[in-house]
């Protein structure tokens, strides 16, 4: 008999339903349009990676009084959202997890203040430790700012770097996600080592997590994906495939040449998209996506084995293999 | 001799400039651009009347520990200047401190993420302190949300009542106040009876500034303010004078229905604000806030005489006489 498949996040359901009531408490407010705003990115699902791993590191070191540590896990859940909430404004996203973006649907202004509101409402749950633990989740934010600022200096250039690249990434997507584990592990009393390898472990699984991100604007199905391809192509953002791909010796000179144009026909972006496909450069990213996996499961090594343990590195399995 | 009219903030001068040093250092990036927008902003000036209050508030307890108090103090400029970078973007705004908004010079984007960021330094410099302190100010940070919500649905909306004007602005500027005021209380060390005085004084001097900033949006100098008259009536947004006015019953029907039109020409906000100040609008409004400052004054009966009290004083007859 084949051994059953378990989910990652089995062995933390129930605090993973604790993390929605949070979630949902936290948004609750007398002007009903914000909690509806809310709850239309809220409540559109995500695979709410941010509580998850928070919770798996903070169980994974032993971390004991759970109830306690809900209120943080839910607060990176929502950041996220009102990351993709002010996120969506930036880039004019018109379609956020299967749904319409809340900015499209409720106006830029409304949008901006739920962005706003969510941010405030984490800082309530996030702010109520320590020092070590605002330090943690405010340093993440900011490099989550300046990743962004980075970004849009870079967009439309052809020309980034690989290492840019990787900052930006690493500031936008695997900050937030290394902060999770850092804090779980913390709260948990981690030894020193325990903390860093759990804060290896999200970084990379973070780098690991937006290169398939990344891979998936190119070569991801748009029904399973909630959103249409070629968003980063036709917004000029540089990323790993796309960087490959430009500098093929058969067709990246032509791929650039539609990457730079600041606006560019749904054909433009459909031929830039097959020449993509063309190349090796999906392949390419899909291995050093899985090299950065492979780096998050390694720093897990010095954990005890636990059911948290195997639910990390089930989430690492899941992350790279992930089809939305 | 007449005695020497001392400013409001004479006896915190030196605490005021560390608050300034804390400020330029807060929004210190390697992104340089992500400190340019937060200084053009920061640098443009204002009044520091927020961390003044807190710092003022904090002496008049007999609070000791003035440098570690800075940060906290510095933190509510920080919100500050991120609302205002925020709601520029919402409201339009293209004039802000005599400068250019944020958003006109830099773009909508990067504006969005130096508000943002501002908001995470304020958190970093807010958070460190203990879960009271994160409770009043994201109390305040929240209501500020729920009061842009509830301004916003009553935009152009020439029935609003006083009382849901008197809560937008509670929310929008009395209740930052009042928390600057209520976390100089708690960590100066305050009785009960001290902290709610304080609160209360935050608070009422808040509503005063807002109810003078509405005035002189119809009365001002657009040189000395800096920026064009009538954006409210412009914008729609029911304030306290525009309200009054349109109670008139000679000339209130023809303000209602030129303040109701959602595209005005530059005649009609001029004719407008020329019917609103033959009504006793202004002057009625003028008396309100004094109303206000006088229930501010009050609140600080229970504190001992010191200079921090009697510059607590000054601030409100500076806010209730203020030109700009």
């Amino acid at each position: 008999m084949l051994p059953i498949k378990l989910t990652w996040d089995a062995p933390i359901k129930r605090e993973m339903k604790q993390v929605e009531e949070e979630l949902r408490k936290s948004v609750c407010s007398e002007e009903h349009l914000l909690t509806d705003i809310c709850m239309h990115v809220i409540g559109a699902g995500g695979k709410r990676i941010r509580p998850g791993i928070a919770l798996l590191a903070y169980k994974a070191v032993g971390g004991k009084e759970m109830d306690k540590f809900i209120g943080i896990a839910a607060s990176f859940e929502l950041i996220h959202s009102a990351s993709l909430i002010h996120d969506d404004i930036n880039d004019a996203g018109e379609i956020r997890r299967g749904k319409v973006a809340a900015y499209k649907k409720f106006g830029v202004q409304k949008a901006l203040v739920a962005g706003d509101f969510l941010f405030v409402r984490s800082f309530r749950l996030g702010g109520t430790w320590d020092k070590r633990v605002v330090e943690i989740i405010s340093d993440a934010c900011t490099a989550t700012a300046e990743s962004e600022m980075l970004q849009s200096a870079h967009d439309f250039d052809a020309k980034t770097s690989r290492k840019v690249y990787i900052k930006v990434i690493g500031g936008k997507t695997a900050k937030p996600i290394e902060a999770a584990a850092l804090v779980g592990a913390y709260l948990g009393k981690a030894t020193e080592e325990q903390a860093r390898a759990l804060g290896d472990y999200g970084f990379n699984l973070g780098i690991a997590f937006q290169i398939i991100d990344d891979i998936l604007d190119i070569d991801g199905s748009e029904k399973e994906l909630g959103k249409p391809k070629g968003i980063d192509l036709t917004d000029g953002k540089s990323t790993l495939p796309l960087m490959l791909a430009m500098k093929n010796p058969e067709v990246g000179k032509r791929i650039s040449k539609l990457f730079v144009k600041r606006k560019k026909s749904q054909k433009e972006v459909k031929e830039a998209l097959s020449l993509i496909l063309r190349t090796d450069a999906v392949h390419m990213s899909r291995r050093a996506a899985q090299g950065y996996s492979e780096k998050a499961n390694a720093a897990l090594d010095v954990l005890p084995d636990t059911p948290y343990k195997k639910a990390l590195k089930e989430l690492v399995r899941v992350v790279v293999s992930r089809r939305t």
